[in-house]
């Protein structure tokens, strides 16, 4: 039973997630495996700093990856550096080389995906990104095996735990957006620059790679329409409470006659649903297939165990001689990804203005929406209070809130139509509007 | 690029469920397993009952099964007959005979799954059985592998549509078990002998397998511990809902220091959690790996698209040549099970007593729950009420319903303190046990 080894770029929090599970339960991992995983070379450009509960001594260090990657004995390299460089040389070197790659590189593979799959399935190696979306989440196997007998229709989920942590805690609190990402940076969920979480752009590049594996696509990150949850008020969160719905934001990515949607965006979702109660850094993907139907995978979606355990399960694979496509179909075969326009989107929309309050503002509201053709299915008025913030806004004319539900209708007819009714001047703030997906 | 032949054996609903996904999904399939999947043979014991949908004159039928997995070019048989015999004869002759076998068929693999592998391994075939747990859930996938470089510790769920349906529906409604059964049987979600189901059975088959792939354990079907839902009132339902529980018949196994847990039983799971949304004929599984955390599989637990889907995942995994021991581990190196007593299980524990409205009662109750060392977290007396049956029973004495939900303690300590408190003749029913499920 020969070993196999790996070499380890990047010892950082999940690095060390990788080398406690190789450590602790090695036994079992060489039994599934069918051969002994050995750490052959692991590297980082701070050999130093103390890692927590691992003795740098007893770890093969080497400062440089490019040695570790060259090492004849290595045969699965896991890259952990994350960022486009000097990762993406680092495993274009390795896949060229004709070593596996195993890494959680969202964003890198968000861009250069397919190219980098084109040249492990040339060099007839593995490239597998298990812990790249949703963590511990076994979404990529789930899409690329287990329903390899489908056709999906639409994959989406919440794919951010930062976003997902502030979304809950105010709902929780009735804090303000502010106030909590101050609060989950102090904690450590969110980045001192969480414009890449809070701005949508992680769940971005985590649902580019869902949609090629989905729909057998090329990725393409570009073409995702991307809204963050910045302008998410508790006014919004307590309307959508007694409207039925939570306010979650999503990843959706939808096969539609005119080609593919991807979008992320805050969404509401009907409350007495799993994925309503999918709260704080857990994740969850769901995907809708034509003979499984609709199944849902909820966990943890960061951390260094969950992500390790998502590495550990592709090094398996690899031992096992399981190798496959990185995007299920090979590269080549891949579609070009068709666009559809997000204008064109069908659904139902929340929409919360802040309507002075004086005769005909609200006759003119409504007209504005019959003009585009938008029914309302439920429509509420609020006084302010002076509790919520976004609700209470000292202004003369006294502005009240007015939330609205729309039946389905396009993307296109709602801005249209907030369009029209910012420029009449009944309202003192530009209005929100806020997607439903049905589930 | 070689064909792949495959004999069918069963063209029931879920048999015609396959040929369906074939069908329409072959070219994608091919793509997918690197070569076409071929219907060799179909053999069923009626071949002339019209089959929705398909057209019999198209398929290559045999009425012998026996033939059907004789005739050289099959490469892979799928069994969907269901059952012990003649099921388990035809899989052991296509083992032995050097051919991969796919099955939906937990009652056997409950009881011979063991054997079965041995076989499999030693003809160097595969034995897959992702539609035998879960239906469209892909949770044998991911113990067997997306999960494993972990220890489990847990593993739990929903494994019966049949009673989470039965369960939803009286919350709902307020009905009875009796009549809501009544309707699941004309509706056909529940069989014309529905104790398999209500009485818990069918989920133990499922939990035995679940169990073996979890812990690498022999599976032990007969040491479940298995209760059904038969007993559950609505006055318990209610009861629940008001405490912050929902009532699930959940298959529970856990490893413990004293051997393995496997139990299926009504159980409480708190409101405001995913598990407790998962309603109707739905399922899910749950498992708590020590690096990955709690993760939840959610989705269709039966009918012929799901299982359909599980059984072409296991089609295209052979397809692929990734063939694997059924149980994870190879079948000689599956530890013997050590049976936990149901005894010393601990935990949370829902009691609902219907007691006699007389001086001294209450004290008597309450100092056999203090004898056993049992503490209570929460008490509620609940006058009779006509609309809530199971709390209205027309008796002298008028006795009225108390509701405890107990703190930690054993299964042992709450059986000795019921069963004195029935002796003192306090109660004019058995009392009502439900265990609370720590999530």
């Amino acid at each position: 039973m020969n070993e196999i080894k790996i070499a380890l770029l990047g010892l950082g929090t999940v690095g060390c997630g990788v080398v406690k599970v190789l450590r602790s339960h090695g036994a079992e991992m060489s039994e599934r495996a069918g051969c002994p995983l050995v750490l052959g070379r692991v590297a980082d450009t701070d050999l130093t700093r103390p890692r927590d509960g691992i003795d740098l001594a007893s770890l093969p260090l080497v400062p440089d990856a490019g040695q570790a990657i060259d090492d004849p004995s290595v045969q699965i390299v896991i890259e952990l550096i994350g960022g486009l460089e000097p990762a993406r040389t680092f495993i274009l070197k390795a896949l060229a080389a004709g070593k596996h790659v195993v890494t959680a590189n969202k964003a890198l593979l968000a861009r250069h995906g397919v190219a980098l799959a084109t040249l492990a399935e040339s060099s007839r190696v593995a490239l597998n990104f298990e812990a790249a979306v949703a963590g511990g989440i076994p979404v990529i196997k789930t899409l690329r095996e287990a329903l390899a007998g489908n056709t999906v229709r639409r994959v989406y989920g919440i794919l951010n735990g930062t976003c997902n942590y502030i979304l809950t805690t105010m709902r929780k609190t009735g804090r303000e957006f502010a106030d909590v990402l101050a609060e989950a940076q102090k904690l450590g969920y969110a980045e001192a620059d969480p414009s890449f979480d809070v701005g949508g752009f992680d769940t971005a590049h985590k649902l580019a790679l869902l949609t090629s594996l989905a729909f057998g696509t090329r990725t393409s990150f570009e073409s995702v329409y991307v809204e963050g949850i910045e302008s998410i008020t508790p006014a919004d969160i307590e309307a959508a409470g007694e409207l039925g719905y939570r306010i979650k934001l999503l990843g959706v990515a939808l096969r539609t006659d005119s080609g593919i949607e991807q979008r992320v965006h805050p969404t509401m979702v009907p409350k007495h649903t799993a994925i309503a109660e999918v709260d704080g850094v857990s994740n969850c993907v769901a995907i809708d297939g034509d003979f499984v139907g609709d199944v849902m995978l909820i966990g943890p979606g960061a951390g260094a165990g969950p992500t390790a355990s998502s590495v550990t399960s592709d090094l398996i694979d690899i031992a096992r001689g399981h190798i496959l496509p990185p995007f299920g179909a090979k590269a080549k075969s891949l579609k070009l990804y068709k666009k559809a326009q997000m204008r064109a989107h069908e659904g139902g929309y929340y929409i919360r203005l802040s309507v002075y309050d004086r005769t005909g503002a609200f006759a003119a509201i409504a007209s504005r929406m019959a003009d585009q053709g938008i029914s309302i299915e439920s429509i509420v008025q609020r006084r302010p209070r002076a509790e919520l913030p976004g609700f209470d806004r000292p202004h003369k004319g006294s502005p009240a809130a007015v939330v609205m539900i729309t039946h389905q209708t396009t993307e296109a007819a709602i801005r249209k139509a907030l369009a029209a009714i910012e420029r009449d001047g009944h309202v003192d703030q530009k209005p929100q509007m806020i997607r439903i997906e049905k589930l």
